[in-house]
């Protein structure tokens, strides 16, 4: 069944609005006509049974019937990514969201190489994953910031999980602890995945300084950013986060 | 360092030919002149240090000098992806390379809506990103396969992982056993991932029939195939293969 993300509230008989690219993808693309059932949600009110009750020319009017599923949140894991090539960082944020992020932020490192980022093109590729793969909330994608600055105002008790090319504990060494899976201590996280040509000696000092981060390694090949943030999120989902429930 | 898949065979003092597309890379994108040094590797005879020895207009002359690494493998993993549109596909051999998969194949399944596949696309893709990753050897990318007629011939000895959206096993318990971490039994493995929509009943109970297949299930999620197939083969690298060396 077709799912659209709406910024509007849902609630009984509520009118919905969607966007006019929603409204043609609705009945051109998906061919769907006056009464015909469709999946909605806003990231705040579940996901909801609506019905198309109007075709208008300014767009399509929809009727919310039921709510289907309660609103819920996947595991609270943020993908921290340096700022690299625009390919690169969309193919990250559409992964990111299928597999469960939270939250993107996009982060300034020593080596950072690509400064230019479309925010509203990253949310626009966020929301469809989100409508795709069954979540009830949309990623929020945040303004680059730079690394020293991210970790000056770390929230207390967010673990950071950073990939460290130079080397580090196996991964599933450092994620398999029961004491993690059983997720004793906090449940909150973030993995940190650095730009092409990795942290500076300085930024790695300090990481692996800090109380909060644990440095893993991703295996003896070189990762590419996007492959590294999406092997990151993988493991963590199946050994921290709601893979194995 | 530059960084070069060749097919001559590389030994002390041997001439090497790179592609014209590579000569104008080495000339023209890296501005590489008369004496510079890059690396060389054709998946037999290891990685050797070359320098440029002329620059003519068919082309560059590279001169082998040492091999600076030589000839391994990673595990014997294979990714059988079924056949998904175009840049799912190519996304996914290019990140199968980087996780270090030996080889890909492309299955056509019950629901396999895609036929054609540009195989010369996705060789070239599979060079460049082995290339990047720094691994010695290119996985080989084989021709679409009847399901069926992969299981009818399946090789005695490998194991295959399938990824079964209706469930399975959670992937780290699957996975994790010591059993397989110590790699008894076989080392030689494949990972199968069906199309968009999933394996039929049909295929799904094979499958589960068959001795040497696991059912894993990658979370609560709907993945698509190419996220799917980056995530699976991250898992049983981490859990299996050679992540924690």
């Amino acid at each position: 069944m077709v799912r659209l993300h709406v910024p509007t509230p849902l609630s009984p008989d509520a009118a919905v609005l969607p966007t006019l690219d929603q409204s043609r993808y609705l009945t051109q693309v998906m061919r769907l006509k006056i009464g015909d059932s469709l999946l909605v949600f806003n990231g705040i009110d579940g996901e909801w049974c609506c019905v198309i009750a109007e075709i208008l020319k300014k767009g399509v009017v929809l009727r919310a019937e039921e709510q289907v599923r309660p609103q819920s949140m996947g595991p609270d894991v943020q993908l921290l990514i340096s700022v690299v090539k625009k390919s690169a960082l969309e193919f990250a944020v559409e992964k990111a969201t299928e597999l469960g992020a939270r939250r993107v932020g996009l982060v300034v490192t020593h080596r950072t190489q690509t400064q230019h980022v479309r925010l509203d093109r990253l949310d626009a590729i966020a929301i469809e994953a989100a409508e795709q793969t069954g979540r009830l909330d949309v990623p929020m994608i945040d303004e680059p910031v730079k690394l020293a600055d991210l970790l000056d105002g770390w929230e207390a008790g967010r673990r950071l999980m950073f990939c460290d090319e130079t080397g580090g504990a196996p991964v599933m060494e450092a994620l398999g602890k029961p004491s993690l899976s059983r997720g004793e201590g906090s449940r909150k996280w973030a993995i940190l995945i650095g730009p092409e040509g990795g942290f500076s000696p300085e930024e790695r000092e300090r990481l692996r300084s800090l109380p909060f981060t644990i440095a893993v390694s991703l295996g003896p090949r070189i990762l590419r950013a996007d492959t590294a943030a999406i092997a990151a999120l993988t493991l963590w989902q199946a050994a921290v986060g709601d893979w194995d429930r």
